[in-house]
């Protein structure tokens, strides 16, 4: 069984005294733009009117995935492991912006296709060497499914017992856009061509060759999904979309999601597939959204409609498509902005200038 | 006389050099979107393979206007000297976003109307206390202009003796928006109606207002055109147009600008008014974009008008209107990542990663 979680939107009580403090800054009345509305949100997500980033953490979740055997991903499955070990040596996109913006950074084994055992700076959570192969068979069981989520949770516990408050996920997963398109076309209703992209770099026969798997891959689904299950308005087949195609980085990303919300964590949310987890984890908890933050919009294909069906407005658009949260991690200095704003900023009581507004 | 700048193009020769550097990073070729052609910009200012963001400096540079008696501003004009003062407490905007990047802040007076002489923390490079009416004669006289500029040179050569290889700029001075305005029309040849705004948030009827002031301004400073400067066409004619309209604070700017382009340092552009400034130094000196980095478009109506008329794409696109130099500020996370992942990112080589195509 999938966890509950008590996940509540913030109380809107406090709005209108955030907006007072916002609007009595020494500078003309919402001039601080998107700076404004991000501490607007930051400050409701954690009930103050001086909010904190303490301790940022960033997951970096990596797991293989059974269609990468379809030829789906312009990557070979082994760039997984080898990259999961390039980030323990500091060398990796990840490893430069975590050391740029303090992020304390844990690297997640939670389904890699290697014995990464024996590497030092990997946390080993590692549920099975990759996931099934969704074109003939759900990527996960039910047990799979569990765990996977119990280790996404016992990974924020941990962030915050230590004190963070706000989570960042990344992700290492090759072929982790082709479950990520499916997701975005059942709970977007978005046709499945529109949510299929290049991924790392694939060429146009690469693309048209992953329409084609994907196609059959959700065919399939279609037509051997229970008629209980027939409908995606509920949680129970909501859970079963999310286990069938998802990958076991991912499912663990979306149960951090909601677990982070229910500690009332700010959530940084990423590019393509980490936003394809935000998507999931707002259709099983709605209230989850108010906690996340999106970083970047990217350029796979289809990454700003997925946005624009939560509603979201990413912070940055600068073309990156790398993973491993790197776009979100770019946008925490704006986070930052947003809070020395509200906190370090005079107001026109104390900076003694002729108000205007 | 305006001084001459020697101020020359990269070399082009390093460019495949920095490319190959880039496309050798363990990453898919071209994955880190913006930042890759950041980091390409970056690296041929410099002339290396190893850029550096060494002393970050900004200038904050504040002058009063007088267009600003017409009533073209929702802000009186007191609110310049006032925020001059409220910078050198370190509660303003720049402020902040100065100590979260670690930039050097410079507050000077070029032209501010109240006397701060006896402030600390001011730098004194007063010309006079406020420009002339533009709706009634020029602004500056030619020999306030010509000093007007020594002040922006002095400034740099100050901070580039001290080690900076990147300028921030920002401006303080109420009704600065009008200048920038009737300069874009002129140097762009766009509408002056699509040229202006709301500034720091005039209503309707205050736009309204300030266009037909500036229609003025422009009709009269068109009938008084000394025949042999009737074409734009011409750097005389464009130092007419600079000296005519602009304020004290915005030609130290320009002229800031093409020294530190002389120097091969990197410009971080700010919004609307900066960006008419490097507008103008490039009107002036175009080889002196190369140097430019546009951090920020804007609220200012025409703002984007006004990059797409320089090709220049912005960083960060967050809606700010504060001015100060905030919207550049925010975006030098940004250089900083493009300049790690050049310098720090492991390769093909080093990392033991499958090459991706």
């Amino acid at each position: 069984m999938t966890p509950t979680f008590h996940i509540t939107s913030p109380n809107e009580a406090l709005r209108p005294l955030i907006q007072s403090k916002l609007d009595n800054l020494n500078k003309p009345k919402g001039s601080l733009g998107r700076l404004e509305s991000l501490a607007m949100q930051i400050c409701l997500a954690q009930q103050t009117l001086t909010p904190s980033l303490a301790h940022p953490c960033h997951l970096l979740l990596g797991g293989d995935h059974g269609i990468e055997r379809e030829g789906v991903s312009v990557s070979p499955r082994e760039v997984t492991w080898q990259q999961m070990v390039n980030f323990t040596k500091g060398g990796g996109g990840v490893n430069m912006f975590c050391r740029q913006h303090g992020f304390h950074l844990r690297i997640v084994d939670v389904g890699v296709d290697h014995d990464l055992s024996q590497v030092p700076g990997i946390l080993h959570h590692k549920i099975a060497p990759g996931t099934r192969n969704f074109l003939h068979e759900p990527a996960m069981t039910e047990d799979e499914y569990t765990r996977t989520f119990r280790v996404g949770i016992d990974l924020v516990d941990t962030c915050h017992a230590e004190g963070c408050r706000v989570l960042c996920i990344g992700e290492m997963g090759i072929a982790n856009t082709s479950p990520s398109s499916i997701w975005m076309h059942l709970f977007c209703h978005i046709p499945l061509d529109d949510c299929i992209g290049a991924g790392a770099g694939l060429n146009a026969p690469g693309i048209s060759h992953k329409r084609q798997i994907l196609h059959q891959a959700l065919d399939r689904f279609l037509s051997t999904l229970p008629p209980q299950l027939s409908t995606v308005n509920c949680q129970l087949s909501t859970d079963y979309v999310i286990r069938y195609f998802g990958g076991f980085e991912m499912v663990a990303a979306v149960a951090a999601m909601l677990r982070a919300a229910e500690l009332k964590m700010l959530i940084l949310v990423d590019g393509f597939i980490m936003t394809a987890c935000a998507l999931a984890a707002c259709r099983l908890y709605p209230e989850a959204q108010a906690y996340m933050i999106f970083g970047h919009c990217g350029d796979e294909s289809g990454h700003r409609r997925m946005l624009n069906a939560l509603h979201a407005e990413p912070l940055l658009s600068l073309g990156l498509r790398l993973g491993e949260g790197t776009g979100a991690l770019c946008a925490f200095p704006l986070l930052d902005s947003a809070v020395r704003m509200i906190n370090e900023m005079n107001n026109f009581d104390n900076a003694q200038i002729t108000k205007y507004f």
